[in-house]
């Protein structure tokens, strides 16, 4: 692509940086500033870049912050002796958008895989197994990905939970809501059926 | 969406405002971002303000320009005599990737186009007129997009250049390179057989 003009250029190099953003949507991206009240781009710019140089993680659950503390962490209607354990960030938002869960949660960065070459101690683990007798902990539910590495990590992390006297539970298993039997693969289908729940809690299910 | 950080939930929402961009690509990018460095993301912000703030339009071609003329109309080498029209910047950017032309560009910045309210003086029309005997302009090549407005403004400004002894072309209307004779629409094959071209000049085109 050949530009007349090296400041679009450089604009649309930056934005084809990102992920999932070709040369062309980039352009269009760009163009489509050019366009724009030039106050409204200085915002967007100064926001993005406020973002990056001013957020913090939360020094309880390692959540993305504005302060010390996230806003989950710093709510005090929150229930603090129900932890959820999740991978990352993007996890943490998935759930709070089902505003089901009124615990708190930890994020670990990651789970194992050795393929990958992610070892137990790469994640935030300690300060995990720290939080439990300090905020009296009683349950832990993991709400990790359904795969592999997932449950490696659900299993080295309750190992390390058996002589603490906390349940652990992990978040159901089974076919999604609209799915359809015949096209769920056995594996999921299999569990769906041995960790059946009566029909009473499921109609009205126990917070 | 509910963000656990307003710094963040600024940025996603900054990104979203973007065409073709949702909230959940918006997330993706900005969590992107989080994980560069806090200069390279510095440069992004910067460098995307910059281009809108000091971005400018070429006095002669309407173009973009780092100054008060485009690279283009600058160019010393580039034949004036031979303009090529077209209706954006999006066109010139198109036109040379092709690096098929050596002539200049004028950007009309649209097409006549009165359903969406666009009238010939809202267009840089007599930019165009003036430009022909100041340049000794030889040759107007209309490079528009072949729809009912696009040749609507051909027609409106070829007719004012009746008088005016200059070449008037377009760009060839026929089957694209690798497209499919069965699959063209009747009316671009129907041009392309009123407007064969002789073997040899297919093959050696003269520029």
């Amino acid at each position: 692509m050949i530009f007349s003009s090296t400041l679009l250029e450089n604009a649309v190099n930056e934005f084809a940086k990102l992920p999932g953003i070709g040369k062309k949507t980039a352009l269009r991206l760009a163009l489509h500033l050019l366009k724009q009240d030039e106050e409204q781009v200085s915002v967007f710019s100064e926001r993005v870049a406020r973002m990056r140089r001013e957020i913090r993680f939360c020094q309880k659950c390692h959540n993305i912050a504005d302060q010390d503390l996230c806003n989950i962490c710093s709510n005090t209607m929150r229930r603090k002796e129900t932890i959820c354990v999740v991978e990352s960030i993007r996890d943490v938002i998935a759930i709070e958008s089902t505003q089901q869960f009124n615990g708190v949660y930890h994020v670990l960065g990651g789970v194992i895989s050795p393929l990958d070459g992610i070892s137990p101690d790469q994640l935030q683990i300690s300060s995990l197994l720290a939080r439990i007798p300090a905020d009296e902990v009683q349950e832990i539910i993991f709400a990790l990905n359904p795969n592999i590495q997932g449950d490696t990590t659900i299993y080295y992390i309750s190992r390390q939970l058996k002589e603490t006297p906390v349940r652990i539970t992990t978040i159901a298993r089974g076919i999604s809501f609209g799915g359809e039997l015949e096209y769920a693969d056995e594996m999921t289908l299999g569990k769906s059926i041995a960790n059946r729940i009566p029909v009473q809690q499921y109609i009205s299910p126990v917070s």
